[in-house]
């Protein structure tokens, strides 16, 4: 029997989330490696087939993973969000191709998610209606040069933005520094969200403007949306604001122009 | 009772691609509302519950879904991947802010499903895995000089894309000339991947390099993803190329700094 390496999107969070897919994966891996908050989530503390690590150790993670599959195992990489998103898949796609040969004769399969950035979005309305990029403020392995050439591109180029990995402990200036950047650029009253714990129980959704938005407002569990000139808010009594960006271009009537075919 | 309109991603095909909260949220509806072949995947042809429509008709569509939400029903807005991407959020949220003060008194949910490029970046490894922009290239709803000016941005900014509505019958020319403009300024053995019916007992990937990229190759129902210069491919005997884009930037290696904490 040849090993397999499953690499599994939890989602953003709560167990509705997970997609029948991903349940079918879970049932049929032997091993279950991945950071401890992830893991913990759909298998049992006792259980000895856990292999959970911290989560600065995506390369070795996966080498030990691969090292299991390779003796015909089946092992799930388990991942939050979708694992393609700045996530597992990446990491493990590195370890095959700097691997040993036999590493690229196994099996893998991965399995998509809901990423956080849908999530945020989907709980305050469709801020991501239309163009958009999602980007990493994380310097750990890029430039800040480059995130912020990044940054300036796309506010230049009318897209709206998902931030992960916003901020840190080992992180604390880049959120404020890309704020103040963008303050550049872009309109004082472009809309931004923190959207923290999206898709969990103590989801927490703010919605501010960009002269009013503090770096502070974001922890590790935060993903944030910078709107573009185009994103509006609809405020709604007793209920939170919708925040949408639309499908069309100022002075591209939808009704008249007819819809995306 | 209030009425309520919940818009529901049912992932890009598969049943299997469902989340929990999307077959609750299916549970909980009156009616259900899309364009046919989405409601087609969830609802039998014979059910009095189901109205469809073409899928050039999002403004009247969620109109007449939120017109019978008003009466106290629950209603289904079904869309295909996540509906907060290119997709009926947008459109609902758009009809909100325009129509009568009520219908900002409804309840709206929006629950989030896997949208069509992680499912064809999950096909493939993981092209996704760092920063990316999804781009629409429909110009029906805004000028094509706006989308050209995009893509510029995007790829002189090192991001990858992904490609919604590359290509129909009404807009035939669009992806070839994307490809054309690209050439100017990416290299020729840029990866390229048409991912047709991602997610779907269908799909169909297809991984090629921007030189011998041909609009062609697409059709509606292709996701076409861009890679940028550091995505790579890596040849596996007897299975499909890996295509992924490392965490990491040229000369950041990751195991020496640490990965994104």
């Amino acid at each position: 029997m040849s090993g397999r390496l499953i690499v599994i999107g939890l989602g953003p969070g709560e167990a509705t989330y997970l997609t029948a897919q991903a349940l079918e994966a879970l049932e049929r891996a032997d091993w279950f490696y991945g950071y401890g908050p992830y893991v913990d989530r759909v298998v049992a503390v006792d259980d000895p087939r856990r292999v959970v690590s911290d989560n600065r150790e995506e390369g070795a993670r996966a080498r030990e993973a691969l090292t299991l599959a390779e003796r015909g195992e089946c092992v799930a990489m388990l991942s939050g969000g979708d694992p393609g998103v700045f996530a597992m898949a990446s990491a493990v796609c590195e370890q095959i191709e700097r691997g040993p040969q036999t590493w690229r004769e196994l099996i893998l399969e991965v399995v998509p998610g809901v990423s956080a950035m849908l999530a945020a979005a989907a709980a305050c309305g469709a801020p991501l209606g239309h163009d958009f990029a999602a980007i990493s403020l994380s310097d750990n392995l890029k430039p800040w040069a480059l995130i912020e050439r990044r940054l300036l591109a796309c506010a230049g180029a009318g897209l709206v933005m998902a931030f992960y990995n916003p901020i840190s402990k080992a992180r604390p200036w880049q959120l404020g520094v890309a704020l103040e950047k963008l303050r550049d650029v872009l309109s004082p009253d472009t809309l931004v969200i923190f959207a923290r714990a999206a898709g969990r129980v103590d989801e927490q959704i703010t919605t501010t403007t960009l002269d009013q938005a503090r770096a502070e407002q974001a922890d590790m569990a935060t993903l944030v949306i910078i709107g573009s000139e185009e994103t509006r808010r609809v405020e709604r009594p007793g209920q939170s604001s919708l925040i949408y960006t639309p499908r069309f271009a100022p002075g591209c009537d939808p009704e008249a122009a007819g819809s995306q075919g």
